[in-house]
């Protein structure tokens, strides 16, 4: 066992405090990393906010954005060596033996996979604690090589907002000659204007302000669409062969549809609740209608491969993770441009 | 011209008389046939119920599923001869220049298809009349060689209920190993059950009704789920890889969606109005929602040809054309199993 020092969860919904905790000592296939930095994700928010008595005794120490370096391995590493640079995303274990899982596709387990924090050790049964700590022991499976030419501050966004825009433009085929758009610029769609640009597809961003077209630009989107302008949004009537929608609550899907052209399919990345789809949107150009949801281990390896060639990187503001408060604080209220990442070198290691 | 006799809306919703009317003479690439039977569509109930005041001028002559057999051809056809047995489905002329028609997809044509009925002709102008009459003449790349092996009244109806489920089985790979599943055993579902089962596709028949598992069975279901059997639909959970919702009215997808694997799509190929969808029965199997509506020329001619090696035919009730009272007035009720057909052969030919 080591020695690990985190934050947790308090009984006052939205805070932490620092906490002092074991990891397990290592099993033959598990991989040790000194955790560099961590992203701070919706999915924190959402953890924290929730009641202290409905979490059980477990304590709650959130992050699945993990990037550090190996600092030990089992006996049966092979793929690893200490000192490697790596990175662990929001699962770290499945079944292995679901036709989900020999698929590629361990994020969708049948047997549901183990999550990063607030999962259930398919060893130990424990509850898995996070990456807002100092180290996290992983079996090496669900452990990812990092690229090292690539600031780790700005990769570690790339282990959850990245693999989730990242796996839809893979499997609809972003690339040359094919017209994408992206709904939502937040933590999640800024990653896939940059990671659909860098895939050579044409790509158009869809903005609420027009303020926020200058930035779109930036991020390297070739058109900008604001979509409270109808006659925009008319202009831009069956041009688009692929939408990766990633605004983050529920919103009329009618007119981002209407901007596909035949057989264009719009892929939803997030929990929207209930969704309204007018059949005729879809009917007239044979439009579809997709979801996906993070990423199996062989397309997240692909995306930090593809992201350390092109050097794709999310945009961070960087934070000592003694500052978590202050980026829990903003998150909530949308002041993040786009996504926050800790600094967890101020964590002593004991 | 050529005088034809043939059926058209009075001014009382629903109703219809006798009427005679010219055909054009033909142009170049012209074929005539004689009908012999035409299929009674929901779309003919739809566009007799109209008010007559919103249908202009136009007399307006029902009937897009027609059968019958070349009586003359223009100057520069090639592909047919005088006594060819032929079928005309909805659409009778497109652009042929779009993106879409270059595609072979003339149904979706962005300069919307010329409909074999109420449509405008694109040289002419006028408005074309339909198939509930002793003859018609289209442009031959509309008209398609039928198998003079199959009952030709049970081939009217492929020509629209067939080629709208035809289109999205091939469209998404239906074939041996690829668990289909079909609701609605109407006039299209019942298709969809056959045309399924011939591809070798694994079927299952989604009906409310227990009393009608032995109907789908005899079309060639392999499995009959109840949909309103709540335990049932559970044990159905995550093992269709496609669905064709034949369904003609809104109702919840949500439990037909739960029924697909990972990666599979349900297919909605009619106007359901307002769909709601719940993101999580989308998200949590990568599910998708995708749409189809009639089709092109090539996967028309496709099905007529794999319908006259399979002996693929629909379950019809056929009846003389002075009966089409009648059969407006029991489809109208839902009682017909599963589609009728008009004999046109006893309306004279002048």
């Amino acid at each position: 066992m080591s020695r690990t020092t985190g934050y947790r969860a308090t009984t006052t919904p939205g805070q932490v405090e620092v906490f002092d905790f074991d990891r397990r000592a290592l099993r033959p296939d598990d991989v040790e990393l000194r955790i560099t930095h961590c992203g701070v994700c919706h999915t924190d928010l959402h953890a924290l906010g929730g009641p202290a008595d409905q979490r059980g005794d477990a304590p709650l120490v959130p992050g699945h954005e993990l990037v550090g370096d190996v600092v030990a391995i089992g006996s049966d590493v092979t793929r690893f060596a200490v000192g490697d640079p790596v990175a662990v995303g929001n699962i770290v274990d499945s079944c292995g033996e679901c036709a989900r899982c020999r698929a590629g596709q361990e994020n969708m387990c049948e047997d549901f996979p183990t999550l990063t924090y607030g999962g259930v050790d398919r060893l130990d049964g424990t509850v898995t604690l996070g990456g807002w700590s100092s180290s996290y022991v992983a079996r090496e499976a669900f452990v990812y090589h990092r690229p090292a030419g690539l600031d780790p501050a700005a990769v570690a966004p790339l282990m959850c907002a990245g693999v989730t825009v990242w796996e839809p433009l893979r499997e609809w085929g972003a690339g040359p000659g094919v017209r994408v758009g992206v709904v939502g610029l937040g933590g999640l769609g800024h990653l896939a204007v940059k990671l659909a640009v860098a895939l050579g597809a044409e790509v158009t961003a869809f903005t609420r302000t027009a303020g926020k077209a200058d930035d779109a630009r930036a991020l390297g989107a070739h058109q900008v669409v604001v979509s409270t302008d109808e006659g925009a949004m008319a202009a831009a009537g069956s041009s688009l062969d692929l939408i990766i929608d990633c605004a983050p609550t529920t919103h009329d899907l009618g007119p981002y549809l209407r901007t596909l052209a035949l057989d264009g399919t719009l892929v939803v990345v997030g929990d929207l609740g209930e969704a309204r789809v007018q059949a005729m949107d879809l009917l007239r150009a044979r439009r579809r209608l997709a979801s996906s949801g993070s990423a199996g281990r062989v397309r997240t390896q692909e995306m930090l491969d593809f992201c350390g060639e092109h050097g794709v990187v999310a945009d961070v503001e960087t934070l000592p993770s003694a500052q978590v408060a202050s980026a829990l604080d903003r998150l909530a209220r949308g002041d993040v441009r786009y996504r926050f990442t800790l600094d967890l070198t101020d964590l002593e290691v004991r």
